[in-house]
């Protein structure tokens, strides 16, 4: 595939990535932390998390003063020149928890408080899926690959991911359960990595609710860079969270806006 | 942690591994693939189910004659001398055609018709799990480091891991409806990885159902291996497959099969 040659943005993006890498693994399946699982004491994921955020908090003060930090842990920081970074320091925490390799680290670059560029990082394995909205790649050992969603259509045609099938509630439930038995396949238990694998063609169709902005926009650039859709349940923009459908193409996404609609809320 | 002398069964399950991840890679997230999933003439999984367990067995019935297979793909070759090789070329299939590093190939040396050392392998992060039911050992990177499942002891602090729940129905549908409410944490998709997981501290308990012996007989020697407990819902032997219930501890097993029992049966 084609060498990408990076904004400025997404290569400052990756330096934040890095960072936060390097800050989160020291306590990615750590031992004396699982055996303290059970005391309130040490949080390990918490601290992780803390670790991480303000690893990459440290180099937007340094680097990019005036850019504004929205993120999940700390207070925002408002932005001084219309640039900003949404930072979601671990995203899936159950499956950091766990000891998957399902967790990552998101990182959105924002103008006007739309996302521009966004990371999808995972430490422990190295993938890096990243994208601005009209490209996206995978770097993972050396190597990047350009990224494109899969073709696919129609429903019963389509691998649908969704994070936990419980956090539905009410109409969100009853429109969940009449969507999923007329996918070809569901999968549970991604976070964010869904959105990375449906840009990567593996994924079709990813349906969540109960986002915050945090755990979205750095979502956005990547799934359209890989020529995807990512919209709220009512086809709007879904950049402030809440209810969120990617689809691959838009046939299926209008096939599953179609299905949910009746559930779909302001954000 | 201490390096590991390994058996000559587990360093001849490394040699099938090295050969089934070898065969399974070309097949991973490939773009071509993913392009051709609605074609009914090509299933890049299927085809690369088959070529995993091909190598392996052409492995086998040249440095292990008179040794017997049962595999997914093959017919069962009966053992010849009391010992045998259980595979499974690709454990979750679905995470395979997502695109997740979830799925992994399952090596399990009997004898007897006994599961006496397991590997979980996934090719794709270079995560190879294994035990013999004394120890349990993950080896990445080249490094290697000895696994010991957690000393959670009771539900509302553990983290169950399921693969889909929608796969219970009737009687085992409601007990797993009774038991998610009790656990700190469910996290979903994972498939064997789950198992390995719970070797290595980070999930507290697995339920699942429906499982082939292939899918359940590796976990087994990594499982108790690592000091942790696998059985079918009666508190039974599980090499059969069926009803499988994984505790990292004695307690824990006990509390799951409390609420479990009622919708046991036979394998």
């Amino acid at each position: 595939m084609s060498a990408f040659s990076l904004s400025e943005d997404l290569e400052f993006a990756f330096r934040l990535a890095d960072a936060a890498g390097e800050a989160i693994l020291p306590f990615f399946r750590n031992g004396t932390a699982v055996d303290n699982k059970e005391a309130a004491a040490f949080d390990p994921v918490t601290e992780a998390d803390r670790a991480s955020e303000a690893a990459m908090r440290r180099l937007i003060e340094q680097h990019r003063p005036g850019d504004g930090i929205l993120g999940e842990e700390f207070d925002t920081l408002p932005s001084r020149n219309g640039r900003g970074w949404t930072l979601d320091p671990i995203d899936g925490t159950r499956g950091f928890i766990a000891g998957t390799t399902a967790w990552t680290v998101l990182i959105a670059h924002t103008r006007d408080g739309l996302p521009r560029a966004g990371v999808i990082d995972q430490p422990h394995t190295g993938e890096r899926f990243f994208g601005d909205g009209d490209r996206a790649g995978l770097s993972h050992r050396g190597a990047t690959r350009t990224l494109r969603v899969s073709r696919t259509t129609r429903l019963d045609q389509a691998l649908m991911a969704t994070t936990d099938p419980y956090l539905f509630q009410g109409a969100e439930a009853e429109r969940f359960a009449a969507l999923r038995p007329q996918l070809r396949l569901v999968r549970y238990g991604m976070d964010a990595y869904a959105y990375a694998l449906l840009a990567a063609g593996g994924v079709d169709l990813v349906v969540e609710s109960g986002l915050k902005p945090f755990d979205v926009q750095a979502l956005i650039p990547v799934v359209t860079g890989a020529g995807g859709l990512l919209t709220d349940w009512r086809g709007g923009p879904a950049h402030a969270g809440g209810q969120v459908v990617a689809a691959a193409t838009p046939e299926l996404h209008a096939a599953a806006l179609d299905i949910l609609a009746p559930a779909a809320r302001r954000a």
